[in-house]
């Protein structure tokens, strides 16, 4: 199957907006092994959009439009569509019924424009793809040979009708199908993992398995092929617990939570309290955490001890500590994670002292050097890492082990504690 | 004069790299004046990268692709256009001398692989666009009415090479051209704005002018329509001036300079140092000046003090402050914001304490209340907003508004001892 992906509206081309909707269709279609061919972006004019929909009609399979199905007058997407399709357009009352019900949430008690009503119309024969996270609904046109899938545009509302009503429709059209699971890896190398899974990647049949490497993390996908109706899960299964099984905790995830979110849950799972001493991230360690909605049931403080003197003032760190073996050593980030725990009575401190650049760094220590320390009751561990990138992605690799280091020290404990491993 | 912009890479249709290159171009060739209709992605494969090139050919005059230029023999978009334009390629002798010095620094010593000399080769007659920041050199192809701009791939490579060569000679191309300024501002709303300016909008000729919103500001953009050779700044700078006077300290800047970066300069510049107290940003705050390479040279600390103990703790909050007025409140602003000053002995103390959201909100205090403080050897200055958003974004408008109550703060003392404004 041949897909082209189109996306409409003007703000695109005049580069108001990025198109962050081809990407995610990419990968999504990628994915499930339907070659993308084409991406295309047209404005709301109904000449060029009716000659890119018929261009693509005559050499893709799949064509899937995002944008253009707002309420006002030069919203056409749908409406070229049917046309193009020979469809005429009905009046939805389902639609109308779930447009009309939205509008009454936000708007209680007043009457509904009648320019919004056009929404509610759906071209005949499509199957309707409801969108609880906005008010145009989308639909699937499965005719002569060729399917077209109509989404609205704001990624929010986009993205989950794709995943709940037009992926499953283009599985059920398939004869064969790729389905892939990313296991992320975090704390080992790519060419480590390769050849940690080497006879599994040289033995490869159904599924294949391949690995790849993110700006953040290291992905195992594992893909397979089946038949429509076949069970894909049951294919996916016995590789995916042996590469689980060979790579252990350094796998944080299998599928798309972000570390952050995985870590913020392991530590409300436990009841487990946190506390961070950061310098060369500067905040973004915590920030990281905090964008988790219910950070206050672990996080007790994060301290942004830049100079010497907030080290000494709020982490009780010896200034003779610091002049010893400088801001950037071993022995004052362990003090900073010791000191982080005790001082808020936390169960965890997590402590990063760097040298972010680009300047700073010396012989000894350049640029990219950064200590990052962990705490709980039974001591403390102590990492060194020399990344050597720019500021910002020094920083981000500093907040990437971080996190890390302290989801490693949770499983530890989970182990002496008997919790038995996932 | 109509363009269509063309990106290429076989890993931009597999959604493997979000592309942002056709998103900046498009930007920049809207703001010159020249209609962008059409922007397409395909992959390496020669045969649709000649369709798409003869297509954009026929109707457009400007055709700009980006990627395609490495050594390897998947990378052919110069050497399809060459094809294309019927202009054979030949060895430049200056690019190639680059390309290997280029080598010799980050190979010293070794000979380059025979495969790299590919990308010194030229269409014969192109305008050679040098590329310091890559191998790939990029050029421009004039020919039958036609111009193709060719780039690499890579934003930071192909970026400055539009910015120091392709932009420069597209304006040298066209009789009438657009040149815009971009006037920031904060603490007003569009409306506002619109309203203090209304008199120019509605006289606007040339330059125009126009107001815009983004999610962090609103931007008055000022465009001059000018001829070929004609001084563009010439027509700008009345216009310019009188915004400015008009919108005064609401302006936080006229070009592309973020805030936090606008602050953190204002700060150095003036010697002033400054620690932070955060709640519902979390570290956000801190972590977006820490960003600023040369954040030591101000900061003194950043205390994110979630949990009301560590507001006790670290900023000496009574705690019947907060019982009687509730962590987010006026006066435990106020207090974070003088404390956070007189602790840590900066000049200015900078605090933020709101519901982020999405749980936590009362009838009193819904999600999105957040106050912000500013204290200084004169005083101390909150501000309480009511934002209406989700956490990320609730969050963000939280940083937003305190470095601009910062900002303002500042120019109030410069003000008072008497440094002359902008």
């Amino acid at each position: 199957m041949v897909a082209e992906l189109i996306s409409v509206g003007t703000e695109l081309l005049m580069g108001q907006i990025l198109d962050t909707n081809a990407q995610y269709l990419s990968r999504q279609l990628s994915d499930m092994g339907i070659r993308v061919l084409y991406k295309s972006t047209i404005g709301d004019n109904p000449q060029r959009m009716k000659e890119a929909f018929s261009q693509a009609l005559s050499r893709s399979d799949l064509v899937i439009t995002t944008g253009g199905l707002g309420p006002t007058p030069d919203d056409i997407t749908k409406e070229m569509w049917a046309e193009m399709m020979g469809l005429p357009l009905y009046e939805d009352a389902a639609c109308m019924e779930r447009l009309e019900a939205r509008f009454q949430t936000f708007h209680p008690g007043k009457p509904m424009a009648s320019i919004n009503r056009k929404q509610a119309f759906m071209p005949q024969g499509a199957i309707v793809m409801p969108n609880p996270n906005g008010t145009a609904p989308g639909c699937i046109i499965d005719k002569d040979g060729k399917i077209v899938v109509i989404m609205p545009g704001p990624p929010f509302e986009m993205k989950p009708m794709f995943e709940n009503h037009a992926k499953p429709f283009l599985y059920s059209k398939c004869d064969d199908m790729l389905v892939s699971h990313f296991v992320r890896i975090l704390g080992m190398g790519e060419s480590d993992v390769a050849a940690t899974l080497q006879d599994l990647i040289d033995g490869q049949a159904n599924p294949t398995i391949a690995t790849y490497i993110s700006t953040t993390d290291v992905q195992v996908r594992i893909t397979a092929k089946c038949k429509r109706g076949e069970d894909a899960q049951a294919i996916l299964e016995p590789m995916e617990k042996e590469v689980l099984r060979r790579l252990g905790d350094y796998v944080y995830e299998v599928g798309e939570e972000a570390l952050e979110d995985v870590v913020a849950r392991m530590l409300i799972e436990r009841g487990a309290t946190l506390s961070i001493a950061e310098s060369c991230t500067g905040g973004w360690l915590t920030s990281a955490l905090v964008a988790y909605s219910g950070a206050s049931r672990f996080l007790q403080e994060g301290l942004v001890t830049y100079s010497n003197a907030a080290k000494s003032r709020h982490l009780q760190i010896d200034a003779s500590l610091i002049e010893t073996h400088g801001a950037v050593s071993y022995e004052v980030a362990q003090a900073m994670a010791v000191h982080s725990r005790t001082i808020s009575g936390a169960d965890y401190g997590l402590s990063v002292t760097g040298i972010a650049g680009p300047t700073g760094g010396t012989d000894e220590k350049p640029v990219g050097t950064v200590y990052i320390g962990v705490a709980d009751e039974h001591g403390v561990q102590v990492e060194h890492f020399k990344f050597s990138s720019d500021r910002s992605r020094n920083r981000q690799r500093a907040v990437t082990n971080a996190l890390n280091l302290l989801r490693l020290r949770i499983l530890a404990n989970d182990k002496l504690q008997g919790i038995p491993q996932k």
